[in-house]
């Protein structure tokens, strides 16, 4: 007696994400000790959205905003991880992603299929609240991953802070709580001088952020 | 400015869980590279209730799970995780975890530390709905996870196919969904035959699992 063909095929598709676990991101892991997969930049985002939904100034579902954090990024399982701020790998990286969750979600039941295909889109159009939220946690565990690891990525890769303002406008201006966070791990970057060039003896005056003061 | 003292500590709450991705399991991920760590193990559990909670015979609450599942390993951070098939090391281990709790949910603000700590405990219950659901999982990805990375914590660890009965027993009795994946897995293990001692030619006799005819 098999399993239910159904249950059989869930099964199959959790034991085909678990490459989840071996795609890499660009970032560090804090010790310094080896990059951060996918699977683990999925799980923090998931704390960062338990700890933090209650203090937006809108209301969220937490259910579906955990929802479209375990979905978001799925679809790098066949299209791989693009790094932000490489604009030459950013180019197709839509039309890469849209072909990967067209493989990847017809790989489930039919109806659940459609239901993660849905979520997917909605957490890159950012429209709903979830969607918005799902979208600035995503930035923002990136940018205190980066400043957590001491700025390894951003030396290696000699990422300026004024790069880094296109991944931290939109946690910014998605609510002031988010925005609060940013200009602190702003501050602390700067004052343990972790930018490339940066001299540790010398004090930033500069501002806190893409709208810093 | 500094940012508000209440996120500040959420933030640092956050930097300090970082380390849940350096803590290691016992199983290996699916090529049998390394072990799992506790990070891409509450992922993956993440996963696996996102996709199953429909196929339940109760009605559960998708966003009490997730978050169930998100806080019920945390205090590893501080306490390390037990291997459920070590005797030894298991004694103490509910008083160590409950140290840990004391001392990790301290570091939140007090509001969010007695919610997280809470939850803890609801998950280590195992009483409402939720809980039974999301403990059904963990034991379930656990036993999955070995099975997809062929067997190779069972053999190494000399755990024999009964042994395995005291893990799987709890997602067989908690939901016929979850019990027809475990005997699912139990067959596909039999047939690839990845027990200690199993010879592949030889098929199994036996039934799947604690309660298997």
């Amino acid at each position: 007696m098999a399993a239910e063909p159904r249950l059989a095929r869930i099964l199959d598709f959790l034991l085909l994400t678990d490459r989840f676990k071996t795609i890499e991101r660009r970032g560090y892991i804090a010790d310094g000790s080896r990059r951060e997969t996918d699977a683990e930049h999925t799980w923090h985002m998931g704390l960062f959205a338990l700890l933090l939904h209650k203090e937006l100034g809108f209301e969220v579902d937490l259910g579906h905003v955990l929802t479209l954090v375990l979905v978001h990024d799925l679809v790098e399982i066949h299209a791989g991880d693009t790094y932000a701020y490489d604009e030459a790998g950013c180019v197709g990286q839509a039309e890469r992603e849209i072909a990967a969750a067209e493989r990847l979600f017809a790989e489930l039941p039919p109806d659940l299929g459609a239901s993660l295909h849905a979520w997917w889109r909605e957490f890159e159009a950012g429209e709903t609240p979830e969607a918005r939220f799902a979208k600035a946690i995503d930035r923002l565990q990136g940018f205190a991953q980066n400043y957590n690891s001491g700025g390894l990525a951003w030396r290696e890769n000699g990422i300026a802070r004024e790069r880094t303002y296109q991944r931290t406008e939109l946690p910014m201006a998605v609510d002031p709580a988010l925005r609060s966070i940013v200009e602190e791990l702003y501050r602390r970057a700067d004052r343990e001088g972790l930018w490339p060039g940066d001299d540790p003896s010398t004090d930033r005056k500069g501002g806190f952020g893409p709208g810093g003061a």
